[in-house]
């Protein structure tokens, strides 16, 4: 941006504005919208913030987009804007990768641990008052699968191995060597390994390859006492098939952070399964994150405003900031 | 042991005997006794095995060890027998040091993610099948203080610092530059020091100098936003203190695995408190953990039996192995 008129910016949020905006808005004329007045921000907006990360909204809008050369996502998967219109324009796409990773590594050992030291029975068990000795596992030397090789699996990986576990990933190009991981699976034929692991670990972008990745076929091909947990996306999984392996025992365990459908339907079966640590779609959400969005989305806007470089471009065909297979 | 008799071994166990024994079967005359027996048990043994670790029932039996020569208890803490029948007497006192190191170091972690990712009202919402998102706090570059500088104190650092903690030791020598705490505070006044800590972890041996330390004065040290995880024994806590701490938010929550009394009383406060983890004193015992107790000790008779040095022989006068300050 070099011309004397500000650049118009549209910010999907809905009622809730961003923090932190002051800066932003005096370097451009800012409109916040929700998704029903979208259509109407999107019209001669040369940018586009998705602070409302989840919203569906954009693709019903897309039509009035008539000058947009900008879209920045505040979340590091890309999925809710991955439709023709934007993947087939010339409208760049950035998104907010490195927010999320230090804080879902926490939450996924934390899970693991969670598991091994049997934490929901001994909050079951407090709660009547119960006192009630039981044998715990350890992590040590227990090995776990990360699946998805961007960011916040290396995060997860490096964070495991500290811990004491041993640690592989799977993504799309099989390799040894890699820093993080060591041994990287391929992603596509993961029956064939699968099956090693005491801990398989989903964080992979959602895609057309990846969705539905977790079903019978792979969870017949677990461990019976590993546990799966999910810190990606839902429509990664075909929950009925892991419903049914949890009932059957074909796997042990499962930590749910994300599903299908969000908020999970109160008729849903996981709710109520011992075997099974639901929640609400806050793995990666620590205080202070909606600044860190905001502040990921400021520098970029810097540079786009300067004319520089924007950093955490997507790959529109592969669904992802490419950089790590 | 070199005489041409086989030496005979004491074994306190009440109903389940330990795993393992057939091998020290072999090389002596082992009498399996539950409290009421141990007398009878003890007249003319040349070793005695505590292997049930929280009977109180040795120093009742004391008048008839008249050939006593070794105790040794399955145990990292010694307190059940530090009465001064034993502690003034010639007989020699090991204890089972290294087994619960990594399993309770694991714990400790586990129970810090838990209070940082608000595992425990997770369970909670999932039983009411309610979707409520929470932000949640990161335990990078959070502090932790571990009070008590044996080798469970040392992995409790490690593991703490490898998840990328910043971790202080406290013990009886102050000192920098120790290579698992760096700083190592005198925990004789921790009033000084202990508001530093996000999270205070008593691990402490208990002997006269430690009991009762964790009294009001104390956590009225501690930042309002502390959690203290007690992993050592329940009678380092002044306990109605701590209590009394947790209703009034002078600490923000207690993770407890052990406690004054065990089992922990129905009527005792601590079972309902929101912010307080209750777990049966099983932090260090981990599926094996009975087998390597007997390990050790197994070990340790093998020395005995050859009239090699035993190890891990405890200073009576300190009430734990001497090494570490």
């Amino acid at each position: 941006m070099s011309g004397t008129e500000s650049p118009v910016l549209a910010v999907l949020c809905g009622d809730k504005h961003p923090p932190d905006m002051e800066p932003i808005e005096q370097m451009a004329a800012v409109r916040y919208t929700d998704a029903d007045g979208l259509a109407d921000a999107l019209r001669d907006a040369d940018a586009l913030f998705v602070y409302d990360f989840l919203s569906s909204a954009v693709p019903d809008a897309w039509h009035a987009a008539n000058r947009l050369r900008w879209l920045h996502i505040a979340s590091a998967g890309v999925d809710p804007v991955m439709f023709p219109g934007l993947r087939d324009s010339d409208v760049v796409l950035t998104n907010s990768r490195g927010v999320f990773d230090n804080s879902i590594a926490e939450y996924v050992l934390g899970q693991i641990l969670a598991f091994a030291k049997d934490f929901a029975r001994s909050v079951k068990l407090q709660s009547e008052r119960t006192w009630l000795h039981r044998e715990s596992e350890r992590i040590q030397d227990r090995s776990a699968v990360v699946i998805g090789t961007g960011p916040i699996g290396r995060a997860i990986a490096r964070l495991l191995r500290a811990a004491g576990m041993s640690v592989a990933g799977a993504g799309r190009t099989p390799r040894e060597g890699d820093a993080d991981f060591g041994t990287v699976h391929a992603s596509g034929n993961l029956g064939e390994w699968i099956g090693e692991y005491d801990y398989v670990v989903a964080v992979a972008p959602l895609t057309e390859q990846t969705k539905g990745m977790f079903d019978t076929r792979a969870f017949d091909a677990m461990k019976d006492d590993a546990r799966f947990i999910n810190v990606g996306r839902g429509e990664l999984v075909v929950t009925g098939d892991l419903v049914a392996a949890l009932g059957s025992g074909h796997i042990a365990g499962a930590a749910l952070d994300v599903f299908d459908i969000e908020p999970l339907p109160a008729e849903s079966p996981l709710w109520t399964m011992d075997n099974v640590h639901v929640s609400p779609h806050m793995s990666g959400d620590f205080v202070g994150w909606r600044n860190a969005l905001v502040g990921v989305f400021a520098d970029n806007f810097r540079r786009w405003h300067a004319g520089r470089p924007l950093v955490n471009i997507v790959d529109k065909q592969l669904g992802y900031v490419p950089s790590s297979g």
